[in-house]
Protein backbone atom coordinates (compact mmCIF):
# COMPACT_ATOMS: atom_id res chain seq x y z
CA UNK A 1 0.00 0.00 0.00
CA UNK A 2 1.18 3.54 -0.93
CA UNK A 3 -0.18 6.42 1.54
CA UNK A 4 0.97 10.00 1.72
CA UNK A 5 0.83 11.89 4.45
CA UNK A 6 0.13 15.65 4.16
CA UNK A 7 -1.52 18.69 5.88
CA UNK A 8 -0.30 22.17 6.93
CA UNK A 9 2.95 22.99 8.20
CA UNK A 10 3.58 21.82 11.41
CA UNK A 11 1.14 19.39 12.73
CA UNK A 12 3.28 16.68 12.65
CA UNK A 13 3.42 14.92 8.98
CA UNK A 14 7.31 13.73 9.72
CA UNK A 15 6.24 12.68 13.26
CA UNK A 16 3.53 10.89 11.99
CA UNK A 17 5.56 9.39 9.52
CA UNK A 18 7.99 7.89 11.57
CA UNK A 19 5.44 6.63 13.93
CA UNK A 20 3.41 5.04 11.55
CA UNK A 21 6.43 3.57 9.38
CA UNK A 22 7.50 1.83 13.44
CA UNK A 23 4.30 0.83 14.08
CA UNK A 24 3.89 -1.04 9.86
CA UNK A 25 7.54 -2.11 10.21
CA UNK A 26 6.10 -4.84 12.65
CA UNK A 27 3.88 -6.39 9.80
CA UNK A 28 5.20 -5.05 6.70
CA UNK A 29 8.69 -3.98 4.87
CA UNK A 30 8.12 0.13 4.81
CA UNK A 31 10.13 2.23 2.95
CA UNK A 32 9.74 5.96 4.27
CA UNK A 33 9.64 8.99 1.12
CA UNK A 34 11.04 12.21 2.30
CA UNK A 35 9.16 14.34 -0.21
CA UNK A 36 9.89 17.55 1.31
CA UNK A 37 12.49 19.64 0.36
CA UNK A 38 13.34 20.55 3.95
CA UNK A 39 14.32 17.51 4.32
CA UNK A 40 13.94 16.47 8.15
CA UNK A 41 12.53 12.92 8.34
CA UNK A 42 16.34 11.53 8.30
CA UNK A 43 16.77 13.76 11.89
CA UNK A 44 13.73 12.23 13.15
CA UNK A 45 14.31 8.56 12.43
CA UNK A 46 17.55 9.15 14.11
CA UNK A 47 20.02 8.37 10.93
CA UNK A 48 23.57 9.71 11.68
CA UNK A 49 25.31 11.83 9.13
CA UNK A 50 27.78 10.15 7.67
CA UNK A 51 25.26 7.14 7.18
CA UNK A 52 22.70 9.16 5.26
CA UNK A 53 25.71 10.76 2.96
CA UNK A 54 25.85 7.32 1.60
CA UNK A 55 22.49 7.62 -0.68
CA UNK A 56 21.79 10.81 -3.30
CA UNK A 57 18.57 11.86 -3.56
CA UNK A 58 16.20 11.04 -6.17
CA UNK A 59 16.66 13.88 -8.04
CA UNK A 60 20.62 13.57 -8.40
CA UNK A 61 19.77 10.24 -10.14
CA UNK A 62 17.57 11.44 -12.80
CA UNK A 63 19.03 9.47 -15.34
CA UNK A 64 19.05 6.10 -13.47
CA UNK A 65 15.47 6.92 -12.45
CA UNK A 66 14.45 8.10 -16.53
CA UNK A 67 16.50 4.33 -17.67
CA UNK A 68 14.63 2.55 -14.85
CA UNK A 69 11.00 3.86 -15.32
CA UNK A 70 11.44 3.63 -19.51
CA UNK A 71 12.17 -0.31 -18.79
CA UNK A 72 9.46 -0.91 -16.78
CA UNK A 73 7.86 -1.63 -12.95
CA UNK A 74 10.24 -0.99 -9.45
CA UNK A 75 10.73 -3.25 -6.81
CA UNK A 76 12.00 -2.01 -3.84
CA UNK A 77 13.09 -5.45 -2.61
CA UNK A 78 17.28 -5.39 -3.14
CA UNK A 79 16.97 -9.26 -3.78
CA UNK A 80 15.26 -8.63 -7.24
CA UNK A 81 15.98 -5.43 -7.74
CA UNK A 82 19.65 -3.46 -7.47
CA UNK A 83 17.97 -0.43 -7.73
CA UNK A 84 16.55 -0.27 -4.54
CA UNK A 85 20.31 -0.03 -2.89
CA UNK A 86 21.21 2.56 -5.05
CA UNK A 87 18.22 4.97 -4.38
CA UNK A 88 17.84 3.81 -0.35
CA UNK A 89 19.00 2.94 2.98
CA UNK A 90 17.63 1.06 5.66
CA UNK A 91 17.94 2.07 9.21
CA UNK A 92 16.82 -0.23 12.30
CA UNK A 93 14.10 -2.04 9.84
CA UNK A 94 12.70 1.20 7.92
CA UNK A 95 14.04 2.13 3.90
CA UNK A 96 14.45 5.76 3.37
CA UNK A 97 14.35 7.86 -0.02
CA UNK A 98 14.75 11.23 -0.48
CA UNK A 99 13.28 13.28 -3.06
CA UNK A 100 15.29 16.20 -2.98
CA UNK A 101 15.85 19.89 -2.31
CA UNK A 102 16.05 23.26 -3.58
CA UNK A 103 20.25 23.25 -4.32
CA UNK A 104 20.41 27.07 -4.94
CA UNK A 105 18.35 30.59 -3.97
CA UNK A 106 16.95 31.26 -7.65
CA UNK A 107 17.81 27.83 -8.92
CA UNK A 108 14.00 27.00 -9.57
CA UNK A 109 11.04 25.63 -7.96
CA UNK A 110 10.81 21.72 -6.93
CA UNK A 111 8.50 21.08 -9.88
CA UNK A 112 11.34 18.26 -11.60
CA UNK A 113 11.99 16.40 -8.38
CA UNK A 114 8.47 16.45 -8.02
CA UNK A 115 8.41 15.30 -11.59
CA UNK A 116 10.93 12.37 -10.95
CA UNK A 117 9.21 11.34 -7.74
CA UNK A 118 5.75 10.93 -9.00
CA UNK A 119 7.41 8.54 -12.16
CA UNK A 120 8.94 6.58 -9.52
CA UNK A 121 5.93 5.93 -7.55
CA UNK A 122 3.80 5.30 -10.68
CA UNK A 123 6.40 2.64 -11.48
CA UNK A 124 6.81 1.37 -7.46
CA UNK A 125 5.35 -2.73 -8.13
CA UNK A 126 4.15 -3.80 -4.25
CA UNK A 127 3.26 -6.50 -2.59
CA UNK A 128 0.91 -7.00 -0.26
CA UNK A 129 3.88 -6.57 2.92
CA UNK A 130 5.14 -3.77 1.00
CA UNK A 131 4.18 -0.20 2.71
CA UNK A 132 5.55 3.07 0.85
CA UNK A 133 4.88 6.32 3.01
CA UNK A 134 5.02 9.78 1.92
CA UNK A 135 6.27 12.36 4.24
CA UNK A 136 4.47 15.30 1.92
CA UNK A 137 5.78 19.17 1.72
CA UNK A 138 3.42 21.44 3.97
CA UNK A 139 0.45 22.71 2.77
CA UNK A 140 -1.43 21.99 -1.06
CA UNK A 141 1.19 22.55 -3.52
CA UNK A 142 2.17 19.07 -3.70
CA UNK A 143 -1.35 18.55 -5.13
CA UNK A 144 -1.08 20.84 -7.72
CA UNK A 145 1.67 18.77 -9.10
CA UNK A 146 -0.35 15.20 -9.01
CA UNK A 147 2.98 13.84 -7.12
CA UNK A 148 0.96 11.71 -5.31
CA UNK A 149 -1.52 10.40 -7.78
CA UNK A 150 -2.04 7.03 -7.47
CA UNK A 151 -1.62 6.59 -4.03
CA UNK A 152 -3.94 4.24 -1.78
CA UNK A 153 -4.38 7.16 0.38
CA UNK A 154 -3.94 10.76 1.47
CA UNK A 155 -3.54 11.01 5.18
CA UNK A 156 -4.35 14.14 6.17
CA UNK A 157 -2.82 15.48 9.88
CA UNK A 158 -4.49 17.96 11.67
CA UNK A 159 -3.89 19.72 15.03
CA UNK A 160 -5.94 21.58 17.00
CA UNK A 161 -6.88 25.59 15.18
CA UNK A 162 -9.08 26.35 12.11
CA UNK A 163 -5.94 26.89 9.98
CA UNK A 164 -5.24 23.40 10.60
CA UNK A 165 -9.23 22.20 8.76
CA UNK A 166 -9.08 25.08 6.71
CA UNK A 167 -5.74 23.42 5.21
CA UNK A 168 -7.43 20.34 5.12
CA UNK A 169 -10.38 21.04 3.44
CA UNK A 170 -8.13 22.67 0.24
CA UNK A 171 -6.22 19.07 0.55
CA UNK A 172 -9.48 17.30 0.47
CA UNK A 173 -10.69 19.10 -2.88
CA UNK A 174 -7.57 18.61 -4.49
CA UNK A 175 -7.20 14.95 -3.35
CA UNK A 176 -10.84 14.64 -4.63
CA UNK A 177 -9.67 16.48 -8.42
CA UNK A 178 -6.57 13.60 -8.47
CA UNK A 179 -9.00 11.06 -7.95
CA UNK A 180 -7.12 10.05 -4.83
CA UNK A 181 -9.06 6.85 -3.80
CA UNK A 182 -9.34 7.64 -0.24
CA UNK A 183 -8.87 10.17 1.98
CA UNK A 184 -8.67 10.01 6.07
CA UNK A 185 -7.76 12.37 9.06
CA UNK A 186 -5.30 12.43 11.77
CA UNK A 187 -5.64 14.49 14.28
CA UNK A 188 -2.35 15.08 16.63
CA UNK A 189 -1.96 17.41 19.33
CA UNK A 190 -5.42 16.52 20.56
CA UNK A 191 -5.89 16.59 24.17
CA UNK A 192 -9.10 17.23 23.93
CA UNK A 193 -10.97 14.23 21.98
CA UNK A 194 -14.14 15.79 21.76
CA UNK A 195 -15.01 16.43 17.61
CA UNK A 196 -11.08 17.03 16.70
CA UNK A 197 -12.46 17.39 13.08
CA UNK A 198 -15.50 20.48 14.02
CA UNK A 199 -18.25 20.42 11.59
CA UNK A 200 -15.78 20.06 9.04
CA UNK A 201 -15.42 16.05 7.92
CA UNK A 202 -17.12 13.34 8.98
CA UNK A 203 -15.79 11.93 11.92
CA UNK A 204 -15.94 8.39 10.16
CA UNK A 205 -13.01 9.41 8.39
CA UNK A 206 -10.87 9.71 11.54
CA UNK A 207 -8.51 7.36 11.46
CA UNK A 208 -6.97 8.15 15.29
CA UNK A 209 -6.44 11.22 17.49
CA UNK A 210 -2.99 11.17 19.08
CA UNK A 211 -2.58 13.04 22.50
CA UNK A 212 0.51 16.16 23.05
CA UNK A 213 3.68 13.43 23.67
CA UNK A 214 6.54 15.26 25.73
CA UNK A 215 8.81 12.34 24.72
CA UNK A 216 7.76 13.10 21.00
CA UNK A 217 8.73 17.15 21.61
CA UNK A 218 11.96 16.58 23.49
CA UNK A 219 13.10 14.03 20.33
CA UNK A 220 12.64 17.00 18.40
CA UNK A 221 14.76 19.36 20.96
CA UNK A 222 17.24 16.88 21.52
CA UNK A 223 17.72 15.56 18.13
CA UNK A 224 17.29 12.02 19.32
CA UNK A 225 15.60 9.69 17.20
CA UNK A 226 11.96 9.31 17.51
CA UNK A 227 10.33 5.79 18.75
CA UNK A 228 6.76 4.90 19.68
CA UNK A 229 6.74 6.45 23.08
CA UNK A 230 4.87 3.30 25.35
CA UNK A 231 2.03 5.06 26.28
CA UNK A 232 1.19 6.05 22.65
CA UNK A 233 1.62 1.87 21.58
CA UNK A 234 -2.27 1.27 21.80
CA UNK A 235 -3.31 4.19 19.76
CA UNK A 236 -1.14 3.87 17.18
CA UNK A 237 -2.01 -0.31 16.84
CA UNK A 238 -5.61 0.72 16.57
CA UNK A 239 -4.72 3.34 14.05
CA UNK A 240 -3.19 0.87 11.94
CA UNK A 241 -5.57 -1.61 12.06
CA UNK A 242 -7.95 0.75 11.38
CA UNK A 243 -6.20 1.73 8.30
CA UNK A 244 -5.94 -1.78 7.03
CA UNK A 245 -9.57 -2.31 7.62
CA UNK A 246 -10.28 0.69 5.66
CA UNK A 247 -7.55 0.32 2.58
CA UNK A 248 -8.86 -3.27 2.01
CA UNK A 249 -12.88 -2.23 2.00
CA UNK A 250 -12.32 0.66 -0.05
CA UNK B 1 10.42 48.92 4.64
CA UNK B 2 9.84 45.69 2.69
CA UNK B 3 10.17 42.55 5.41
CA UNK B 4 9.23 38.44 4.44
CA UNK B 5 8.23 36.38 7.48
CA UNK B 6 10.01 32.77 6.69
CA UNK B 7 10.66 29.53 8.47
CA UNK B 8 9.38 25.97 8.58
CA UNK B 9 5.72 25.20 8.50
CA UNK B 10 3.96 25.20 12.05
CA UNK B 11 6.41 27.96 13.51
CA UNK B 12 3.94 30.59 13.78
CA UNK B 13 4.86 33.15 10.78
CA UNK B 14 1.01 33.86 10.00
CA UNK B 15 1.01 34.53 13.54
CA UNK B 16 3.76 36.49 13.78
CA UNK B 17 2.92 38.64 10.71
CA UNK B 18 0.11 39.32 11.76
CA UNK B 19 1.87 40.44 15.43
CA UNK B 20 4.35 42.48 13.73
CA UNK B 21 1.84 43.86 11.45
CA UNK B 22 -0.27 45.04 14.44
CA UNK B 23 2.67 46.58 16.39
CA UNK B 24 3.98 48.18 13.32
CA UNK B 25 0.31 49.75 12.42
CA UNK B 26 0.98 51.96 15.34
CA UNK B 27 3.84 54.26 13.39
CA UNK B 28 3.42 52.95 10.02
CA UNK B 29 1.17 52.07 7.06
CA UNK B 30 1.03 48.64 7.17
CA UNK B 31 0.54 46.48 4.51
CA UNK B 32 0.47 42.36 4.86
CA UNK B 33 1.19 40.15 2.04
CA UNK B 34 -0.56 36.48 1.74
CA UNK B 35 2.30 34.96 0.04
CA UNK B 36 1.26 31.38 0.84
CA UNK B 37 -1.06 29.54 -1.29
CA UNK B 38 -2.79 28.21 2.10
CA UNK B 39 -4.07 31.51 2.85
CA UNK B 40 -4.63 31.18 6.39
CA UNK B 41 -3.65 34.99 6.93
CA UNK B 42 -6.99 36.66 6.30
CA UNK B 43 -8.53 34.09 8.98
CA UNK B 44 -6.39 35.40 11.80
CA UNK B 45 -6.56 39.06 10.98
CA UNK B 46 -10.32 38.38 11.53
CA UNK B 47 -11.77 39.51 8.25
CA UNK B 48 -15.25 38.25 7.78
CA UNK B 49 -15.77 35.93 4.45
CA UNK B 50 -18.46 38.50 2.83
CA UNK B 51 -15.21 41.27 3.21
CA UNK B 52 -12.68 38.97 2.15
CA UNK B 53 -14.69 38.35 -0.93
CA UNK B 54 -14.22 42.21 -1.97
CA UNK B 55 -10.89 41.43 -3.58
CA UNK B 56 -9.20 39.03 -5.79
CA UNK B 57 -5.92 37.18 -5.75
CA UNK B 58 -2.67 38.67 -7.47
CA UNK B 59 -2.56 35.30 -9.49
CA UNK B 60 -5.78 36.26 -11.13
CA UNK B 61 -5.24 39.88 -12.18
CA UNK B 62 -2.04 39.03 -14.35
CA UNK B 63 -3.15 41.73 -17.11
CA UNK B 64 -3.70 44.55 -14.67
CA UNK B 65 -0.51 43.71 -12.82
CA UNK B 66 1.64 42.95 -16.29
CA UNK B 67 0.16 46.33 -17.16
CA UNK B 68 1.09 48.20 -14.38
CA UNK B 69 4.64 46.52 -14.08
CA UNK B 70 5.26 48.10 -17.87
CA UNK B 71 4.41 51.30 -16.68
CA UNK B 72 7.28 51.60 -13.77
CA UNK B 73 6.49 52.40 -9.89
CA UNK B 74 3.12 51.25 -8.29
CA UNK B 75 2.66 53.18 -4.69
CA UNK B 76 0.14 51.41 -2.39
CA UNK B 77 -1.70 54.69 -1.40
CA UNK B 78 -4.67 54.65 -2.82
CA UNK B 79 -4.79 58.96 -2.99
CA UNK B 80 -2.32 58.78 -5.57
CA UNK B 81 -2.76 55.07 -6.72
CA UNK B 82 -5.96 53.24 -7.79
CA UNK B 83 -3.86 49.97 -7.95
CA UNK B 84 -4.07 49.59 -4.58
CA UNK B 85 -8.04 49.61 -3.97
CA UNK B 86 -8.23 47.18 -7.61
CA UNK B 87 -5.86 44.58 -5.72
CA UNK B 88 -6.17 44.60 -1.99
CA UNK B 89 -8.55 45.60 0.86
CA UNK B 90 -8.05 47.49 4.39
CA UNK B 91 -9.25 46.02 7.34
CA UNK B 92 -9.08 47.60 10.90
CA UNK B 93 -5.81 49.77 9.63
CA UNK B 94 -4.00 47.10 7.87
CA UNK B 95 -4.32 46.32 4.07
CA UNK B 96 -3.96 42.92 2.59
CA UNK B 97 -3.29 41.40 -0.85
CA UNK B 98 -3.44 38.03 -1.35
CA UNK B 99 -0.99 36.19 -4.02
CA UNK B 100 -2.90 33.38 -4.99
CA UNK B 101 -3.63 29.66 -4.63
CA UNK B 102 -3.48 25.72 -6.38
CA UNK B 103 -6.68 26.08 -8.12
CA UNK B 104 -7.29 22.51 -9.52
CA UNK B 105 -5.31 19.27 -8.23
CA UNK B 106 -3.09 18.55 -11.17
CA UNK B 107 -3.13 22.24 -12.08
CA UNK B 108 0.27 22.97 -12.04
CA UNK B 109 2.42 24.51 -9.43
CA UNK B 110 2.85 28.02 -7.45
CA UNK B 111 5.87 29.58 -9.61
CA UNK B 112 3.06 31.80 -11.79
CA UNK B 113 1.91 33.14 -8.83
CA UNK B 114 4.64 33.73 -7.41
CA UNK B 115 6.44 35.44 -10.44
CA UNK B 116 3.89 38.23 -10.60
CA UNK B 117 4.21 38.82 -6.81
CA UNK B 118 8.06 38.95 -7.38
CA UNK B 119 7.16 41.54 -10.22
CA UNK B 120 4.82 43.69 -8.49
CA UNK B 121 6.72 44.02 -5.11
CA UNK B 122 9.86 44.83 -7.16
CA UNK B 123 7.79 47.76 -8.49
CA UNK B 124 6.92 48.73 -4.94
CA UNK B 125 7.88 52.28 -3.92
CA UNK B 126 7.44 52.85 -0.29
CA UNK B 127 7.93 55.81 1.74
CA UNK B 128 9.69 55.87 4.91
CA UNK B 129 6.26 55.24 6.90
CA UNK B 130 5.54 52.62 4.54
CA UNK B 131 6.02 48.59 6.02
CA UNK B 132 5.26 45.61 3.50
CA UNK B 133 5.32 42.18 5.34
CA UNK B 134 5.21 39.05 3.36
CA UNK B 135 3.90 35.96 4.73
CA UNK B 136 5.53 33.37 3.47
CA UNK B 137 4.73 29.79 2.52
CA UNK B 138 5.95 27.37 4.43
CA UNK B 139 9.55 26.29 3.92
CA UNK B 140 12.28 26.93 1.46
CA UNK B 141 10.76 26.74 -2.17
CA UNK B 142 9.77 30.49 -2.42
CA UNK B 143 13.48 31.15 -2.02
CA UNK B 144 14.66 28.20 -5.16
CA UNK B 145 11.97 31.28 -6.66
CA UNK B 146 13.65 34.19 -5.69
CA UNK B 147 10.26 35.60 -4.60
CA UNK B 148 11.45 37.85 -2.35
CA UNK B 149 14.80 39.10 -3.44
CA UNK B 150 14.96 42.42 -2.60
CA UNK B 151 13.57 42.27 0.63
CA UNK B 152 15.23 44.93 3.08
CA UNK B 153 15.30 41.72 5.70
CA UNK B 154 14.09 38.12 5.98
CA UNK B 155 12.86 37.10 9.24
CA UNK B 156 12.83 33.82 9.87
CA UNK B 157 10.68 32.53 12.73
CA UNK B 158 12.37 29.46 14.84
CA UNK B 159 10.50 27.30 17.47
CA UNK B 160 12.14 24.95 20.17
CA UNK B 161 13.00 21.96 18.39
CA UNK B 162 16.05 21.30 15.89
CA UNK B 163 13.70 20.73 12.84
CA UNK B 164 12.86 24.68 12.42
CA UNK B 165 16.78 25.34 13.15
CA UNK B 166 17.56 22.69 10.64
CA UNK B 167 15.32 24.74 8.05
CA UNK B 168 16.16 28.51 9.55
CA UNK B 169 20.01 26.86 8.41
CA UNK B 170 18.63 26.13 4.74
CA UNK B 171 16.73 29.47 4.24
CA UNK B 172 19.34 31.77 5.51
CA UNK B 173 21.97 30.09 2.89
CA UNK B 174 19.70 30.42 0.16
CA UNK B 175 18.91 34.06 1.04
CA UNK B 176 22.62 34.67 0.69
CA UNK B 177 22.51 33.21 -2.77
CA UNK B 178 19.55 35.78 -3.52
CA UNK B 179 21.66 38.40 -1.96
CA UNK B 180 19.09 39.55 0.76
CA UNK B 181 20.59 41.93 3.09
CA UNK B 182 19.39 41.00 6.49
CA UNK B 183 18.07 37.70 8.07
CA UNK B 184 16.80 37.68 11.52
CA UNK B 185 15.45 35.54 13.71
CA UNK B 186 12.12 35.20 16.05
CA UNK B 187 11.92 32.62 18.53
CA UNK B 188 8.53 31.83 18.85
CA UNK B 189 6.73 29.80 21.19
CA UNK B 190 10.00 29.98 23.16
CA UNK B 191 9.40 29.40 27.16
CA UNK B 192 12.76 28.83 27.92
CA UNK B 193 14.77 31.83 26.96
CA UNK B 194 18.02 30.20 27.32
CA UNK B 195 19.80 30.32 23.42
CA UNK B 196 16.57 29.76 21.36
CA UNK B 197 19.27 29.61 18.42
CA UNK B 198 21.15 26.64 20.08
CA UNK B 199 24.68 27.17 18.64
CA UNK B 200 23.11 27.57 14.99
CA UNK B 201 23.26 31.44 14.66
CA UNK B 202 24.87 34.58 15.76
CA UNK B 203 22.09 35.87 19.07
CA UNK B 204 22.86 39.15 18.22
CA UNK B 205 20.79 38.13 15.29
CA UNK B 206 18.21 37.48 17.41
CA UNK B 207 15.19 39.83 17.22
CA UNK B 208 12.52 38.82 19.88
CA UNK B 209 11.60 35.61 21.89
CA UNK B 210 7.87 35.26 22.22
CA UNK B 211 6.80 32.49 24.54
CA UNK B 212 3.86 30.30 24.28
CA UNK B 213 0.42 32.04 24.52
CA UNK B 214 -2.72 30.68 25.41
CA UNK B 215 -4.68 33.17 23.91
CA UNK B 216 -2.85 33.11 20.05
CA UNK B 217 -3.65 29.33 20.72
CA UNK B 218 -7.39 30.00 21.42
CA UNK B 219 -8.23 32.63 18.48
CA UNK B 220 -6.83 29.40 16.01
CA UNK B 221 -9.07 27.00 18.14
CA UNK B 222 -12.03 29.44 17.90
CA UNK B 223 -11.34 30.87 14.59
CA UNK B 224 -11.30 34.78 16.31
CA UNK B 225 -8.76 38.03 15.13
CA UNK B 226 -5.56 37.80 16.48
CA UNK B 227 -4.60 40.54 18.46
CA UNK B 228 -1.93 40.94 20.11
CA UNK B 229 -2.36 39.92 23.88
CA UNK B 230 -1.86 42.67 26.84
CA UNK B 231 1.17 40.44 27.87
CA UNK B 232 2.99 40.38 25.20
CA UNK B 233 2.93 44.03 24.59
CA UNK B 234 6.59 44.96 25.71
CA UNK B 235 7.82 42.11 23.69
CA UNK B 236 6.30 43.54 20.49
CA UNK B 237 7.40 46.66 21.19
CA UNK B 238 10.85 46.02 21.63
CA UNK B 239 10.79 43.55 18.69
CA UNK B 240 9.59 46.21 16.60
CA UNK B 241 12.44 49.25 18.14
CA UNK B 242 15.40 46.36 17.39
CA UNK B 243 14.05 45.89 13.85
CA UNK B 244 13.98 49.69 13.44
CA UNK B 245 17.67 49.99 14.74
CA UNK B 246 19.13 47.27 12.76
CA UNK B 247 17.39 47.85 9.52
CA UNK B 248 18.27 51.58 9.40
CA UNK B 249 21.59 50.79 10.57
CA UNK B 250 22.24 48.24 7.84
Amino acid sequence: MKLAITGKGGVGKTTLTVLLARALAKSYSVTVVDADPCMNLALALGIPQDKLKSITPLSDQQDIIHDRVGEGMIRLNPQVDDLADKVSLVHEGIRLLIMGTIVKGGGGCACPANVLLQGFLSHLMLTDKDVVILDMEAGIEHLGRSTIMGVDAALIVVEPGRRSLEVAKEIRRLADDLKIKKTFFIANKQNDPQKPLGDYFDPEDLLGVIPNNEAIQASDVQGTPLDIPAELEVVLNNLVEKLENKITNC
